[in-house]
């Protein structure tokens, strides 16, 4: 799409890019909150996990892990978190299905876990409505 | 494997179910930090990202995305957020393979996102040291 910044980095190939295939490419963040930041993103213009064809969701996760094992193998890191936003109301900035990777290593700091508010309901009431229909 | 808390629940079905399938089993998370929260999980025992093998990785993810479309279709929420830890160093606390999925709607009080430390070195730094070996 002409007005979305990571099509504009596929394009332009702009990004300080770690890896780039057929269906995927693999750059840093600039965002400058945590060391290490990746993002990788599918080529193909698809918002996130809800519109993205299995096909390009399945290469999407290849490149992750593709990644994540170089990230161990090769860079001195010990594992990985994994972060992604699909849809505004989740906090998804760039409409562009993008997942975060975060290099990881023993007390290196960071904690990627959120700060989640608790729950406001029954685990078992939440259930029961999210069981109603057959997937 | 005997000792694994998720390989049991897999066997005895003894979770809060929301889908099970041949690879794949999701169930609500008993932890209580966030309504909705939901685990994915493979019926093989792998640890993660980094040892997971391809087939098996799809098969989350299929599941991962088919969640998140019901959710979305008939649960009344909008978007989801997706995170794992692979490797104790990234906070993983059961080490079988498993993606969080958080069902997300406008102005749910929900902060998904980490409070990162900030970056302490450069971001070209990282970089060129990510980059040394080709993938």
């Amino acid at each position: 799409m002409d007005d979305c910044v990571f099509c504009k980095i596929i394009r332009e190939a702009s990004a300080m890019e770690l890896y780039r295939d057929a269906w995927t490419v693999a750059f840093m963040d600039v965002a400058g909150d945590v060391d290490g930041h990746i993002l990788v993103i599918p080529k193909k213009h698809v918002t996130g996990i809800l519109d993205c064809d299995a096909f390009t969701l399945n290469r999407i996760m290849d490149t992750v892990q593709k990644i994540s094992r170089h990230l161990v193998a090769h860079c001195g890191y010990e594992g990985v978190n994994l972060l992604n936003a699909s849809g505004e109301c989740a906090g998804q900035s760039v409409p562009h299905f993008h997942i975060h990777l975060i290099p990881r290593k023993k007390q290196d700091g960071i904690d990627a876990w959120p700060t989640f508010p608790g729950k406001t309901q029954e685990i078992e009431t939440v259930y029961q409505r999210l069981r109603l229909s057959d997937l």
